[in-house]
């Protein structure tokens, strides 16, 4: 049986994943849930942003389950680099997954590209780069200050995740991957990613290759996200990519994400892309779709294509069933999800 | 009279080049231009890409106006490195301006968003951060191959940026500017950037101000671009951010950029943010907007702001009277521009 930690977590989060869990139920009876309570509201009370403890029970489960967390009264990266990375890293997070698709049924906010014709999946890298942490300020608030980021790219970390949009590629219909970097001005760790991307895609010749600019990679996406199969790139243009591909197949809200880690040494994370969204909270009008859709790439992560099948339909018909004017209610949409994949 | 260095380039470089020069000299008579040759071209039959002596000839101009330079067969960086980036450094050229305007007449790709809504510029950092071209590789080639690029942000650098952005931000009607960073992740540059933001925007009780962490910008860029007056924000994130603000107000192909040295201590450059575009160079088809407008930045930065807005107004009149499906001529569309400019 699954072994899942749930971290529910703030605003909107505890909304949303009841719902996935309904709808992981439905598709995987006996999945064995244990709730962890992490985030902002934990912080406030306790001062404690992830305990030692909570990591290493964490690490005895299949896969973890989060909601969001955040919330403004928190201060910026408090829980961004003492939670939300740190599990990205000590888990060895390296494939952070964001599939996008135009769902029929969704309008989204590009004249020129009708529903159907996007689908595409970001391979981001989730464990380097500028997410590193590598940086420091000198002369911290006089006018010599300088401050410093550093991005760490190794042929490890590089290559394992490229191969990892290979391999996906493969089994996909299209079979293209695209680089996306900024070699023409990051030279040494663009040469790095080039130097490797070569090397794994002489490993697949069935694969079509194309590269492109981070810059020119972000007009694309608004231009013609048709154009896209699978795209692999490091962790900061993934963090703004898939944000841009998020928007322009109906937003952050209906956007899922895993963060995993394939060899399953540690449990890989899904979440939604959307934050907390205090403002809405508790009011039960959050889309739980994103994190269906997360829990659907969770279920294909522990060996349920299946049932990730089945949880991934029953979101298009759902969508594809929406009137547009008809207020949404996160407990109803569950419902009605967890009985499409039921099916 | 204003002395220009023109640097035509490669591909369509010298055909758009030549429709702006049109412009100059019907709003501005008189202007002595001085050719450079510099580009794809020059390095294929020289090696040089830019030798000392043309740098300090260069210095001596009042301004530069540039096409595009590079071409496929030229390797990555050589140009970019070598050139454009040289001028930027050399001649500090700090700020990067480019404005985006969804001009009436022109079809964007947003269903949302009507002609005259987009009217933003966006101010990028030109001198720092990931740009410095620090970085290094160790073990090159070797699977313990680790490769860093390095951002470096002085106070000095970052201060008188957004000094310039909320200087332009008092001048337009809305006063609005937006730091975009990456705050909860590179906590190092970011903490610089917001204290210095707050530094200066209380010099500036009456200009509004707001941040957006780097993903959201990208995302709002395109679901709601019309929220954006000034936006001022880091090198690398000025690159993408400035493309999606280009394809959401109808391409590259109209996009202006000016690289300012605001003391006028070196001469600062314009330039179309389109490349050389070889698959349609010498057939007499490229849209010379672009680089019109950006000789209209030159006209302003040079202290014509009358001109400047002679020359806007035209490319108003012109992409206004466009018919959708008639072919483009370069040197018909300049003939137009000076002629509604001098008008
Ligand atoms: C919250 C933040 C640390 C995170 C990131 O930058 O990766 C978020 O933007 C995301 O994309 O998951
Ligand atoms: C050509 C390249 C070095 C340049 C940059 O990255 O600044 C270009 O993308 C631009 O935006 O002007």
């Amino acid at each position: 049986m699954a072994r899942i930690a749930v971290v529910a977590g703030d605003g909107i989060g505890p909304e949303v994943v009841a719902q996935a869990r309904k709808v992981l139920d439905a598709v995987l009876p006996g999945v064995q849930a244990t709730e962890y309570d992490l985030g902002a509201a934990r912080w406030h009370r306790t001062g404690e942003v992830l305990p030692d403890s909570v990591l290493t029970e964490l690490a005895g489960h299949d896969a973890i389950l989060l909601g969001a967390v955040g919330d403004p009264s928190v201060p910026p990266g408090v829980l961004e680099r003492g939670l939300l990375l740190k599990l990205r890293f000590a888990f060895d997070q390296y494939v952070n997954l964001r599939p996008s698709r135009l769902w029929p049924g969704v309008a989204g906010p590009l004249a020129t590209v009708k529903p159907g014709e996007v689908d595409l999946v970001v391979v981001r890298e989730g464990t380097e780069g500028l997410y590193a942490g590598a940086g420091g300020t000198l002369h911290r608030d006089t006018p010599a200050e300088v401050a410093t980021e550093e991005s760490l790219n190794t042929r490890h970390g590089v290559e394992r995740v490229i191969r990892d949009a290979f391999a996906r590629a493969s089994r996909r219909e299209r079979r293209k991957v695209t680089l996306v970097h900024k070699t023409n001005v990051l030279t040494h760790a663009g040469s790095l990613w080039s130097r490797a991307f070569e090397a794994v895609a002489a490993e697949h010749p069935d694969v079509a290759t194309e590269y492109q600019h981070v810059d020119a990679a972000a007009m694309f996406l608004v231009t013609q996200p048709q154009r896209y199969d699978v795209v692999v790139t490091d962790n900061l243009f993934g963090d703004i990519l898939t944000d841009i591909a998020a928007a322009v197949t109906g937003g952050i809200g209906l956007a899922a994400s895993g963060c995993i880690n394939p060899e399953g040494a540690y449990p890989s994370m899904f979440e939604p892309v959307h934050g907390s969204a205090p403002d809405i909270a508790g009011q039960g009008v959050a889309d739980p779709v994103a994190a269906v859709l997360s829990a659907a790439l969770l279920l294909d992560q522990l060996g349920h294509p299946e049932a990730a099948a089945r949880v991934t339909n029953a979101v298009a018909t759902e969508l594809a069933n929406r009137a547009p004017d008809v207020p949404l209610r996160t407990a109803e949409v569950g419902d009605r999800l967890a009985g499409y994949a039921a099916g």
